[in-house]
């Protein structure tokens, strides 16, 4: 087993990192990592559990320790995965990837940097390869490697089969669910009865995200992808599972069965535990996919796509995914599983 | 006072005409009619009440009668309110304009024939004088009038304003109430921690009627207005209020600030008891609109628009407006009131 | 494999038979029935399929027959579950237990009946001892076995480790899952942001099955217990998963921890694939148990419950299990197994 | 118009205070207080305003003083209301009251303090006598009254006009809405789809404060009534309203008709703006009083009873009110217009 190390271990994320990976085949948590109010308290003290399977007895037990390298000396960690929110992520994973730690990271302080790998192994894997320029570049030891945001991971999974048809431009509106805003990040007063037209920089993420990821590797750096995207970004009552509405043109003009086929024969080429055996399922019905109902296909690693119809300039569809699992910590450990495998690790 | 019936008196749509003209300065209901299932009865013994305030008493002990002609016979009624469902309006508010009654219909039967007023007040009330050709052309004593479906209603009076910009192409992704289908239209188990993205005919309605709504008057029909609409249409779990992402694409190119000035300057120019003072609202906060807080902005007639915002292509934001008042009852009411302000009755 | 059939397996309770059937290592679904509705169809054309999970491959494509004796003339099946509504139950499932099939129903219709015996395994499997009896007196080659309604159960598995203290008098309040009421059974705008404090019949049941259930058997019949019960039930916007309020008063008076001891003592005697290993978990936290994050412990099965305080008359206490599970489509399953395991079958 | 300030203007239950003064007819906002925190801002940009009804200009302009009497050095205030949290309001309102204001609080600090009268008008008016007592004995200029917890009030509405009958005992389980716990206390990830059954200090207050309220004066102190009261209580997915399911206990055996009419001819005995016409409404549908139907019967200040019927010890019924108005702000305001009606101010 390799040992992994989790930052920011109590927050929501974190418990869903624990989550994952206390099933894991392949890692094993040996370090939990969080601030100073909760460094030197057993997991089950610093924490209120809050998922539906319960917490492993084994890391209940488990001491907390403060998050910096320090903390961590004598330790020989394989992989820290980073849950950490962006502010405190642009300090703290950079300490520790000086100090000789390879980070998974699912902050967003870093994903835009030029250097630092922004990945989603369906889509981009050969992106890793930044992580020789980054270490060369930065002097580190260690290094960072990063996964999009959740709505952005969701999208992007169906853009890139659609790549060969010459995207030009792409519409989005999302109906994001409350877990994406963390456990305390929306009261129930805002949103019972209610749709937020707001989410704090979803919408820039989602226009520049894609365009790093579906780049193509251009020497020391990505050559972002030349398409443009305008984003609506919406909050609405579900627990989990961010729903959206996407329109696409196109330079060539693919009919709507050729996207639909393009869905279907899209396929993950590296097998490891968290890769689904089919990232994008193609639903048929006419309401599907709906949230609640398809957010846990393939234990939530598989995007559903539906309602493909012709439009004016190209096709609309709805994509949905689970934003916790595909959308964030699942992305995150998929991520390190492909470091693993392709020998990075 | 003018006396005023409801078709279909005994359902969702019914209840809120009751709701509203109950209370009505110049009408006075003084018929209600409905299908065989409650003809005969009482009304309070004929449904089921579901509204926040209380049924009227005067209301209470109304007999309901059945949708039929014959059932008014030496009635003098001078306005007749349609909330029948569409299958039947087909064929039922046919027979009443025949007979000569004068018809506000919130049905979509016959929203998009040629000689039948498709009217918002706001923006083309100069439509009425269809009224005019289709007495002459069927024939009948009686006439129809439709307002438009709900969540067109809603966008409509957004893009008025943004006319003189030059329309060419309009997206809109609607999250959309529960209300809007009817009591019993969807069930608690398929909505709640849910979104459903898929509303039967609703994106062919948005795509259509707001171009007759939009068009010209040419001799005795209308031009329809020449740019195209793409709507994406779901159902959230929110009681009251459609809330719309809308992109708009322009031949000139308007800054965010005129657009912004367009809506603002946006008026009515007629007053009768049920028009806003002013039909949008433009809210500056980064939040807002938002269906809970703002649906009831003006008793409900109010459209809120907020988020205006650059985008690639010309402008986007957001519209939210109360579906069952201004986008249905409150439509209705309002096309009668100017009927009678103008003449028509 | 034993093979079972599924009366009314369109329905919402049925459909949730098929989910826990088809994975089951001792049954097989080989039949499927329901009304002439559906009858003749192939189940994936009969149905719109609900559940998270995807309808079986094998059953899709199975045929439906009429829910009579008469479309099962051939058939060797070994159980025949029942998802009959009450009024349907009536009758039908006297006619296939008069033709010879063994019925586990999840049906009320029959519950109060003497010779019926209407079981928790956990509880009082001894009833089953009525088969006989009900055999006898009706000359029918088949019979009827029954569990009792979601609320009963999740409130009886509690009751009955408390009965040595001298069960006087029980209150209880539930907060009540929508599914409860079947897929259609409660509109969206009926419960969203509300709570419905009634539901038909059900206080009635909560008074009476249990004191049949935690009755003894005294030859032909079972002699009732002989506290008293009253009830008040509520629903709420939940999914599933009942949550009961609930007041005991003890001839002995038990202290707090003698309670918690006796809910933490009880066990299973039996040991079957539904049965769970604990039919009770008693949690400690102050605000648990919780249906979002409690329901599903054990696939469903267990019922949790917490905050066991002192109160002037007794105890009281919260109980919560997944109604649709635990207390309608698990608690037949579970009746079955029983049945075959005891040699009933 | 008397001039009036409060304490805590910020949080929700000072928009609450803001939202229901503005518009009396007695009472004028002179001044806001609050923390550090808004101490010196305009009010519009202290807080985030989030009721329906729009923030009033003239009180968006007005500025926020720091919660110490010094603020209110040469102000001539005819009334303070306090919408401080407990923990605080226990030294400021001390300090208030010992500066010469006369304080009507929502908050839970002093409630059963001796000589600090708790009252609900319609119910024990007659309690403000302790008004001298609690000035001579503190030396006091100024004094604090106080209005009890939101489910308490709710409940305590419905017990008074049984009290001729004996209560000896009283069951109750409460559904209780969010907006109980203020904007920010409840995230929408616990309680979407869930039911937290537990709500911190809310058991024992709905135990003791109906004895002090329902107690009868005795000298310089109130006489705690006799009858003994068990709790449970709720959070439900509800945005505004407590639901209530009560059972009652009595010496003497009243009839559900007797206990009916006595709910109908509960009467205020005072006149004031805030004061409902009828404190009780009786309803008689099955299904009713429902939180999101019913909680703005006479703007939030009529409690609904329904589902009166015998018990096998006494009767049960459902109450319901609504939580913030009747619960809180709306109790405060009626309690400082009839001291002023009867000259205590």
């Amino acid at each position: 087993m390799m040992k992994v190390g989790i930052l920011g271990a109590t927050g929501a994320v974190g418990q869903r990192f624990i989550q994952l990976l206390s099933k894991h085949p392949w890692f094993e948590i040996t370090e939990l990592l969080a601030s100073e109010r909760s460094a030197g308290k057993r997991y089950r003290d610093a924490t209120k559990w809050l998922l539906e399977t319960p917490l492993p007895e084994v890391i209940q037990e488990m001491e907390v320790k403060l998050a910096e390298p320090a903390s961590l000396k004598n330790s020989d960690l394989d992989i820290l995965f980073s849950a950490l929110p962006a502010d405190i992520a642009r300090k703290v994973e950079v300490d520790f990837a000086d100090a000789g730690f390879k980070i998974s990271s699912n902050a967003s302080a870093h994903r835009m940097e030029p250097d630092i790998p922004l990945v989603i192994p369906e889509v981009n894997r050969d992106h890793f390869s930044l992580i020789e320029v980054q270490k060369r570049k930065r002097g580190w030891d260690g290094f960072i490697i990063t996964n999009p945001n959740c709505s952005t991971i969701v999208m992007v999974l169906t853009l890139k089969p659609l790549m060969e048809f010459g995207i030009e431009h792409v519409n989005v509106a999302t109906m994001q669910a409350v877990s994406g805003a963390g456990y305390t990040g929306l009261p129930s007063m805002a949103i019972l009865d209610n749709v937020i037209p707001y989410i704090g920089g979803e919408e820039r993420k989602m226009e520049t995200e894609p365009l790093k990821i579906l780049g193509e590797l251009d020497g020391e750096s990505v050559k972002h992808a030349a398409f443009t995207i305008s984003a609506s970004c919406h909050r609405v009552p579900v627990l989990d599972g961010h729903t959206e509405a996407i329109w696409v043109k196109f330079r060539e003009k693919p009919s709507v069965d050729e996207v639909k086929k393009a869905f279907m024969d899209f396929k993950r080429e590296i097998d490891t535990p968290t890769s689904p055996q089919k990232p994008l399922l193609l639903m048929e019905q006419e309401d599907r996919p709906q949230p609640r109902l398809d957010r846990n296909l393939s234990g939530g690693m598989t995007v559903a796509v539906g309602r493909v119809r012709e439009d004016t300039v190209g096709v609309k569809y709805i994509a949905m995914g689970h934003n916790t699992i595909r959308g964030a910590v699942g992305a995150s450990v998929l991520n390190a599983e492909v470091l693993v495998k392709e020998g990075w690790q």
